[in-house]
């Protein structure tokens, strides 16, 4: 029997997870659940229906896997608790600092629920902090460094649209490539916030707006733009409507460190990942993981998990005896 | 209390595994044990014994995890099976097609002393194995590549020194970079042999040895050269130990899979490790996977396991509290 998906809340992530499910051969899409008229929300997958949210307790013993695509801001903090009493469910809460906070909700949650809850998972939280945990454990003596793009930071573009006179923004974060060349020849370097990103914005103004204050905003806005080199252009809304629509994204992890009696030898571990579309590379990891929640759940798991808590093979839809004789 | 490490084999891996152990603030090296006269073999570590292989069943509740640093050809097809009826062990096995095979016997030998015992751990077998399945898993509709190198492959150096006229030999396997470019592209090309490495040979000639007729030798000899463009450069004996005595190592791992309703949209998921000593970032692995094998083993886990069956955090000296506050 397949393992039955629902998804709850149809936007680039919900859609993302209805595509991963359409080529995972172990799977089949059960629902999409939304906060909308179900009425109109349209998806890709015949057959399938769209339920209101309010009739989702109904649905507890049609769905092995809830994947929740909504936000880490608001809808997370709520939801993941709220539904892992009621199903097995995984997110991809992405708010690095208040990961703690969120385990410990979901964890009790999950428990009263007897579900298996799975949190953060995506590529950063998720593939890179596996990288971070596997790189670390390997290498004690050295240095991790994070370089994130090119790819559009939501928050920044968000930032640069809250100024007066813009009209529209699209901002792409840029691993500065000589902080690359440096952490690849095993130079160990320190690196200020400077050194690493760039900070590139394609702006549309508002009728009449005042170019040069909008650009000296934007470069001298704290936290945001004030410790980076920042590029500004100006462009039209048809200009970034269709060459700055897209999703791409990426980043690399590395870990550079030392072994040897007197530590006279470097090594670096780098993973890289360039993906063509954000949305639908989280999702695939989601699906991927979602086969995990479900196996631990029919072992008799539990309570909250991350990424870290779970063994490779548990991913895959082959046996240990194929993984060992084809993957090892 | 410290895990207490026994050492089985004191070559290039023993050495390596002395050191990574030095860096494991968890950890302490409890003995050496060698097959040869414990006089003649010191060590590093100073007040550690070195101990005939013959006394090793009277260490038995002295050490907690015993790491095998033998060869995959002779030594760890009987030294696996054998040792893990009386230790947890580890192996660093890579002759991937005899896998299988290794797995079944260190399984039943563990399981009937109540042990576990990982095998193939190190970076392939090992990490890229890992890479392998959590990309594929991720990316279900994609290509895999492997590339090895720059650095020196035993076999092929090996293979050069049966021919007729060479004194010594160093083989290094050099990854093409048009194919690389061509894979970061995501272009996911079809690689012949030719086309992933070239082969560069340093050969040392014995008197009198005709070098016209050695290279065109190596160069036509199946299976190692014939299928690879192959350069051989001839020089002085002391240019290769002075040279070529390395142990640099690395390779890289690529998956290159596509997503979306019509696969629109490629991802390119690279993990790459550039090495300067393969002892010792091997041996690094089996420190932090030994690690694993001590906490299995308190959990009751018995059995064999490979790196596909351990949850990454089972590596870390760190609690899931700290992991998931800093490395998430």
């Amino acid at each position: 029997m397949k393992t039955r998906i629902g998804i709850l809340g149809y936007g680039n992530l919900g859609r993302g997870t209805e595509v991963a499910v359409m080529s995972a051969p172990d799977m089949e899409l059960a629902a999409v659940f939304t906060r909308r008229d179900p009425q109109s929300v349209s998806i890709l997958t015949e057959g399938v229906p769209v339920v209101s949210v309010r009739e989702i307790e109904k649905w507890t013993d049609k769905i092995d896997v809830l994947v929740l695509c909504g936000g880490s801001a608001t809808d997370l903090p709520v939801q993941t608790p709220e539904y892992a009493k009621l199903f097995n469910v995984i997110d991809s809460f992405d708010t690095h600092a208040r990961i703690p906070e969120h385990f410990a909700n979901v964890d009790a949650a999950a428990k009263e629920g007897g579900k298996v809850a799975m949190i953060s998972v995506g590529w950063d939280p998720g593939l890179f902090s596996l990288n971070r945990v596997y790189a670390n454990a390997i290498l004690p003596d050295g240095n991790d460094y994070t370089f994130w793009g090119k790819g559009v930071s939501q928050g920044h573009s968000d930032a640069i649209r809250r100024v007066k006179g813009v009209k529209n923004a699209k901002q792409y974060t840029v691993p500065v490539q000589s902080a690359l060349d440096s952490v690849r020849n095993g130079e160990n370097p320190t690196l200020t916030t400077r050194q690493k990103h760039l900070r590139e914005c394609y702006v549309v103004l508002q009728e009449g707006a005042d170019a040069a204050a909008v650009e000296k905003e934007i470069k001298e806005m704290p936290n945001y733009f004030a410790d980076y080199d920042t590029t500004v252009h100006f462009i039209s809304e048809e200009e970034l409507l269709k060459n700055h629509a897209g999703m791409a994204h990426g980043g690399i992890v590395f870990r550079s460190g030392k072994t040897g009696i007197n530590k006279e030898n470097n090594h670096i571990i780098e993973y890289s990942l360039k993906l063509d579309s954000n949305p639908e590379f989280t999702t695939s990891v989601l699906i991927a993981y979602a086969r995990a929640v479900k196996r631990m759940y029919d072992e008799g798991v539990k309570g909250a998990k991350t990424v870290l808590d779970i063994p490779p093979a548990y991913l895959s839809t082959m046996s240990g005896e194929e993984l060992r004789a084809h993957y090892l």
